[in-house]
């Protein structure tokens, strides 16, 4: 039995998710459901994204991605389900799947039609629940849907090389629990660039000039307690996701603060890369 | 096996609801554990039947459900085990099941009389987990407890007809994760009293003269998209529950706010219909 | 199959937790994963471990618990995996086993070493899961670590007993989903230095006589209603966890208020009993 994923921006306290997992279970009693996220900032496509993007390949080959964020179908929201990268995707055409997948050409893509459709204001479990218990119990997606080209792409975020390749300027993409902040430049495009240079990586008016592959490498463990740098110091890091981040050690939005607080970084907020 | 689905307030952070799982699990390898919301406000009744309301028939007729809200028993919040409309619900006699339940005759409730009980701060591990696995066992109601006819009535919140059947007058019932209001007037009641005519709803100083079935219907498609309305406009829809919502279009509590905050709605707040 | 338990920092945004299942699911597909808690204080181990402490135990004997709270490895915090008390736990040696399992002595404990390991910044997913899945298909501790004997201690909170036994020093420990304030006083302290004494409970400029079993204890339901004490009214309790913690019956930090916001008690901050 494939795994059913939920990624929303429900939250935690309303029926929504409640419903949708009973539901579920009343149509596949052995269905396997995990929530990725019900917590996306409503109607926040990229950070959906972002999430998503680094999470479904964890998921076994075959396992179904419901995408509960500005699912409300229009002429120019349609439902559409995709097979992409041995995963499936349930989602309106509002961006969400070309920004997961940007680099991967999606196998399938139907647009979904199904028998007495629901047109009411709960498409995630009137249509995607459908869909997924159809595709679990091994249907096609050509029963569900016709045939699909008009993918919506979403491309805004990306990063710019500039000044004949001796800048990148990249913006925030994503702000994590711990208030550190997520640039979509990826540590393949800083690399094809840096050429072994120095470099200076600009935000609001902090300067830092090296980048770390795990939070820790900031401390130097020779030097007495008393004289090590701490929680409360700025860094920047490779992420487990491959994006270039600045980060506080240790942060604690409620205490300290975070990168996010502590900068003034918000999404959309540049950070620049410069090769010396 | 039957489903145990939890619906509490004891939040995301403490030990209560690992403890209760692994409790479960303890009994019950094969257990199969929902997760309702475990975010209901402290103690908040209306509340808890609002969500349980709204999603317990998605479940699998058998299902067994938690109610772990203002728990502690009393002289006057006896424990009680129902089962109704094909489901069973094990919670305090404080009103929920009445909300939850409320056009539907239990078919048995039992007071809980388990032996050797603890008498501590924590019943629903202590009491309901206990009657939960028994009944997932295939046990009778009987055997935990004795037959019950005195459960608490709750209907304070039900909307007023007035005014020769020209004015309904709801209140304010459940703030969602969007900060969308829902009113205690259904689809239903509205429809019984409106005959055709046209009609406003006020609140606060808000005037509406539609009622929508999804979000997108306020936005109008053949307009050029500089002319549409967008995110931040007000309008009132039958929610997928079928009751009246006040909703702010695309809203986000966090950025441009919800209906709760933009109109200054909170719980029991008056929602007036006037058919013209 | 083990139950594998997750308890972090990582909060109920990001992807980590969506990455971790997936993984686990990918190498065990009846895998049964239970969150304890995502939601602990960022790198607070003393929260993590009250939360473990007083949740694990309701798991079946060779659960899996994974903490995954300050979990980077450097020289100073290697990873470690335990089995005491019937249970496995995966964690950094930054003190919270000892917190955990204070009482009991760990029959092993291994510092693990796997083969290629990732050094990167997401170490629960890199190593913490394979270990996880290792001791789930049955393997040895001793096959994914060499034995390990320096597991760091912290005791720092325990409660002083000063004035010639006449008074009890404890602290703040852990403040709850509804702000109810847990002290470090074990009731098994209490009444081992109580002799039947009358007591005072002194918690900045409050004081307080009793402790009760359960919150509504401090309800005479005798009384007419008007007459009650009720909501917002201060009390101090032995808690389920067997902690003296401090509440106000039937708060919402909301709306009226926490014994943590209304007696403006934060961690560390202290409460002393004197026997009278």
């Amino acid at each position: 039995m494939a795994i059913i994923t939920l990624t929303t921006d429900f939250g935690h306290k309303d029926h929504f998710v409640g419903a949708i997992k009973g539901t579920i279970y009343n149509e596949l009693s052995d269905a396997k459901i995990v929530d990725i996220s019900h917590s996306i900032s409503p109607f926040n496509i990229q950070e959906c994204a972002y999430i998503l993007k680094n999470s479904y390949k964890a998921f076994p080959p075959g396992t179904i991605h419901i995408v509960g964020v500005d699912s409300e179908p229009t002429v120019e929201n349609k439902h559409i389900a995709v097979y992409v990268d041995g995963h499936f995707f349930i989602s309106a055409n509002n961006g969400v799947i070309s920004l997961i997948t940007s680099e991967i050409k999606p196998e399938k893509i139907v647009e979904i039609h199904i028998p007495n459709p629901v047109h009411g204001s709960f498409p995630v479990l009137d249509v995607f629940v459908q869909v997924a218990c159809h595709i679990a119990r091994g249907g096609k997606l050509e029963v569900v849907g016709k045939p699909f080209e008009d993918l919506k792409l979403l491309k805004e975020f990306s990063p710019r090389v500039i000044n004949d390749g001796n800048t990148i300027v990249g913006s925030v993409i994503y702000i994590d629990n711990y208030g550190n902040v997520i640039s979509n430049i990826q540590r393949s495009l800083f690399e094809a660039y840096r050429n072994g240079r120095n470099f200076e990586i600009l935000a609001r008016n902090k300067k830092i000039l090296t980048i770390y592959n795990k939070y820790s490498e900031i401390i130097d463990f020779s030097q007495d307690k008393s004289k090590r740098k701490g929680p409360g110091d700025l860094l920047a890091l490779f992420n487990s996701a491959g994006y270039i981040e600045l980060a506080i050690y240790k942060s604690d939005l409620n205490t300290v603060g975070g990168a996010s607080t502590l900068l003034g970084l918000d999404y959309r907020d540049t950070i620049t890369i410069n090769f010396l």
